[in-house]
Formats: structure tokens, C-alpha cells, sequence
């Protein structure tokens, strides 16, 4: 079922190239010896944003957001970020930099990441390449392969808030819908509730983050730990604002939390009896938590709908990923 | 005498903003607790090469020897590479990947460098942006401020043939002089002898790479050190080719090897007494660098032709950073 599309044959050519070292690639950080995690992450004007409806201020806030979202895939801390800068030198006046570095910094700052370097070079579009360099916790990391049969998924915060927003930005539709537009423009990595999650749950589970789309994420997590899973529908988190833009443009909502992406969300995969155990004595951290479904040793993806089985998921609408 | 640039106004304005996590940012990496290094720079088509007249294979050299530079520039160990790769969709066929993911791999490879993750992403250009994490070695940095009158100026290699050999790709000149171009196409960056340095002089002096051309990096240590310097021209090392290159195209070989830029070389200062007790003691270690000049409590660069001053070092001329 998990056909490969073409940028894990790219990675996968690539870490055929790189040998040895290779066997870092595959998950949202590299994790190397000393517990340290790196990961870097590129917004290129055009294919991830566009000036015409983002500010630089929310740019520089999600260029940083997403590249903290990684280090949560992993349940990872955030230390210090170098920030490439690429763009026309028309780009270059004060205000343009000073804008960007604000929201760069108010993201990171945020975060609790220090902002130690960077680079500035011409370039035909803006583009910004950030490199976040952070530690592994005390419990350990969560990989997307430590999915096993019997696990509950869990899911953070709600899907298909952040595509309903870019479908209101592309129509200039600026009012309607402020929560969707912003999850869009400065989504919230989940670095406390990964936190949470790794403190109440050691390193036995699976853990990515929804860059790509929940739909992805359920299938990076099967494939990558063979195994497959049973998700409710009806149980996906969707905010009532996501439904109406679904609704008054016409579509499904369950394509735009499946498929749509830059969520920025967390999967995760843990046994039941862990999650119940958290859920029963800690029920304030474990309320960002909510089960969607259940990993069983199959070799699909099937979606419910309560009891129900309803569609299949669609591989082929998952969030192109060169991009 | 030291005006700054617009990328050195850029970079001052974004230290102010990113407050204090900004003094980290100045020298060639940052330097952060536990000895971490961290750099990252990158090469965008039509600004840094022109896919004309370079192979992937030694764009992919390139790209990671420009990054260990930035190690070697204060004498570290290169440990990590991240690679985010942003190029359009017509790039990514398996031949194009392949050949320059060896070229990157040969590189780090040679440097004892493993790559262990990277980005895809597509955009207008092919951009190749690398981030590298290294250690300071036991004996600590050298940085661009630790430069005293009295020192003596060091270099290694050779200066202006990149710039020639730029000039003779530009030209479709593929023959005549192949230390040039081997020179522009494969740089080597001076991690050994960095390392010999700091084993022989410990932290007390100043370094920095010219990837900006011989002249910015004389510049940069003297504003950075508040220090002057006499420069003579006549010891600059210049290769033979680069000379006949200068000569068959009318140039001045002094402005190439002064402003050429891309030689990814180094610059060292030392006290005399150090050098020249490395000198007597390991001849072998010290002949890697040659004296150009010495360091004064002037507040300019003056360059001598022998013991007769020759022309005023020219910032205009400068390679220009915004690139």
C-alpha cells in the first residue's frame, strides 16, 4: 500500500549516496551522538508562501515555527537557530529585514531558541533557510517507527484549519475566519505538549508532526513501523470555523484535515494502558491529547466513521511533498 | 577607514534585533557553550555559479567546501552536515541528484564529515544551502578580533587563481590553465593546516578564510581587532597560471589576488615570537604559511611594494558581500 512518492525515492537515493551516515536521514531531526538533534528546513517564495498574502512579520514567524516543529516530531528541546537568508537585492532596506528578524525572533524567543547566526545572500525569490540545533530529553526521542500494534493514535490541537486559511488568503478573504488565517500564518509548534507526552510516556511510542498533513503523517508512521491502522474520522479534532469554510466553498471537510497540511499538529502512537495511566493521573497535560484511532497489524490505513467503515485513504492527495 | 558595507550594516542591524543571543554572530561560525560550532551558507544559481560552467558534481564539491571554510576559519573540527536543497521540478531526476550528491559526499568525505539530513523543497533556481556543526578543538578558536600590533600576517596557498579561473569558464576557456580552474571549481578549505596552527600558537591570535578575497578578510580582522596593517605585495603567493592569466587578459594580478574573492584560503595572525619558534621547531607543519605582512596600531591597511608603499588597499573593490 505505501507506495513511495518521489521525494522518499530521492531520499532514499540520497541516503544510499551518503552511506553510513545516512542512517540519520529518515525522521524530522537527525539524532546524533551527545543527544544532539539537528534539522533544517527551507521557505521558498512562491512554492511555500506568497508576499502578497503574508506579512514579513508572520513569515519570519512561521519560517521559524515550522523549522520548531521538527524538534517536537521528536519530543526534542530547542536550542540555537541559524537562519540562510536568501532574496532580490530590492529585498534589502531596513524595514523588509527588521520585519522578518521580528517575527524570526518573536517565534524563537517564544520557543525559548537563540537566534546565534546566519547568512544573507542575492537570490531571484525570498527565501528563508532555517537550521535548528537542539538536544534530546532526558526520556529520550520518539521516532516515527516505534508504532506497534495496540497502540492508541493521539492527536494534538485540530486539522484542516491552516489550508482553510490559505483558501481564505488566496480569495482575500481577510475577516471571516481569523481562526483559520491564523493557524496559517503563525501556527504554534507543539514543543510543550511533545514535551508532556515524552515526560508521561518514556521513549516507547511513535512521534511525528503533521508538516505534510495528517494523512502523511498516519502513513509515514505506518510504513516506517510497519504496521497499520484503524482512524476514526468522526474523532479528528476540526475547529467549527475550518467546517464552515469547507462548507461555504463546497468542500469535504475530512479532505482538508486529512489531506491538507501545514497543520503543524503531532501524531502519536502509544500503548493503551500508557495512555489510560497518563489520561487517569494527569488528566490536565494529557487534555491536548486526543485519540482518533488505533494501530493494528494490518497494512492499511482504515478510515471509519464511528463504527462504520467509510472512504479509503487517498495517497494520492497527500500534500505534494517537493515542495 | 572602515566603512561598512550594506551586508555589514544588515548584519549589525539584525545583532541589535535578535538582542542577546546576537554575539554569537560576527565570525565566521558561531561559538555556543559545550564547544559547539554552527555555520551555514549558501549557493544560489546565477548569483554563486551558473550551471553553464559548472558539472553537479563539483557544484556539490563546492557547496560543502565554501561551509567546511567557514570551520577552518577559526580552526575547528567539522563534525555534521544538514543540506537543504531547493531547485525546480525539472531538477530532480535521479542522474542530477546523484551527481551532485557525490560531489557533496567526496567533499565531506575528505573532510571527515557526515552528512546526516537535509530538505527538499522546489524553487526557481537550484540553491544548495548547508548548515555544519563542529567542535572547537582543545586548544580553543581563533577568531577575526585577536589580531596586535607586532604580529605577523600569515597565509596559506595562493591567491587570485579562483577569480582566473572564473574568468576563463566565462571565457569557455577549459584548457589553458587547469590549477585556475581546478582552483574555482574544487576549492580545498584549509582545515589541516588551521589545526596545525591552533596545535602550534594556541587561541592568542586572529584568523579568518577569504572566501570574500584577500582584501575583505585583511580588512575584517583589522576592523575587528581595531588594528592596522602593512601588507607586501610582492609576498602574496600567486600561482604562475593566475599570473598568465592576468597577463593574457590585461588585468592587474595584484587586484586578483587583493579582491578576487572564492580562494578559501587563510589568514592568520600571530605574535613574531610564536611563528617563528613554530617555524624553527616544525618547519614541515609551518611551511603551509607564508608572512605577507605585519600588524600596527595604525587605523589602516598599507600596502608596501618590498619596502617602497605601493597603492592604497580598495574597499569599492571589494568583493561584494550581498552575494
Amino acid at each position: 500500500m505505501y507506495v513511495l512518492n518521489r521525494e522518499q525515492k530521492l531520499i532514499s537515493q540520497i541516503k544510499n549516496l551518503v552511506g553510513a551516515s545516512g542512517r540519520f536521514i529518515g525522521d524530522d531531526c537527525a539524532i546524533l551522538p551527545g543527544n544532539l538533534l539537528i534539522t533544517t528546513d527551507a521557505l521558498i517564495e512562491q512554492t511555500h508562501f506568497s508576499l502578497n498574502s503574508t506579512s514579513l512579520n508572520d513569515l519570519g514567524w512561521k519560517a521559524m515555527a515550522v523549522n520548531l516543529s521538527d524538534i517536537a516530531a521528536m519530543a526534542g528541546l530547542p536550542e540555537y537557530a541559524v537562519i540562510a537568508l536568501s532574496a532580490p537585492e530590492a529585498f534589502y532596506i531596513s524595514n523588509n529585514v527588521i520585519a522578518l528578524y521580528e517575527g524570526l525572533q518573536a517565534c524563537a524567543d517564544h520557543y525559548q531558541t537563540s537566534i546565534v547566526g546566519g547568512d544573507i545572500t542575492r537570490g531571484p525569490v525570498l527565501a528563508i533557510i532555517i537550521t535548528i540545533v537542539g538536544r534530546a530529553r532526558q526520556s529520550g526521542v520518539l521516532r516515527r517507527s516505534g508504532a506497534k500494534a495496540g497502540d492508541v493514535v493521539l492527536v494534538t490541537g485540530d486539522f484542516g484549519a491552516s489550508v482553510a486559511g490559505l483558501r481564505l488568503l488566496t480569495e482575500n478573504n481577510f475577516f471571516s475566519f481569523p481562526y483559520c488565517l491564523e493557524k496559517h500564518r503563525r501556527p504554534q509548534p507543539r514543543l510543550t505538549e511533545a514535551a508532556a507526552l515524552i515526560e508521561k510516556t518514556g521513549s516507547r511510542g511513535a512521534l511525528m508532526d503533521t508538516s505534510d498533513g495528517l494523512a502523511d503523517a498516519l502513513a509515514q508512521i505506518s510504513q516506517a513501523s510497519s504496521v497499520g491502522m484503524q482512524i476514526d474520522l468522526a474523532a479528528i479534532p476540526m475547529h467549527a470555523d475550518t467546517r464552515s469554510v469547507a462548507s461555504q466553498a463546497n468542500l469535504d471537510p475530512y479532505d482538508l484535515a486529512l489531506y491538507g497540511g501545514e497543520d503543524y499538529e503531532l501524531v502519536a502512537c502509544l500503548p493503551k494502558a500508557v495512555w489510560q495511566a497518563w489520561h487517569n493521573q494527569s488528566p490536565e497535560s494529557a487534555k491536548a491529547f486526543k485519540v482518533i484511532g488505533i494501530v493494528n497489524d494490518t497494512d492499511n490505513i482504515q478510515l471509519m466513521f464511528g463504527n462504520e467503515p467509510a472512504r479509503q485513504l487517498d495517497l494520492k492527495k497527500v500534500f505534494q511533498h517537493i515542495s
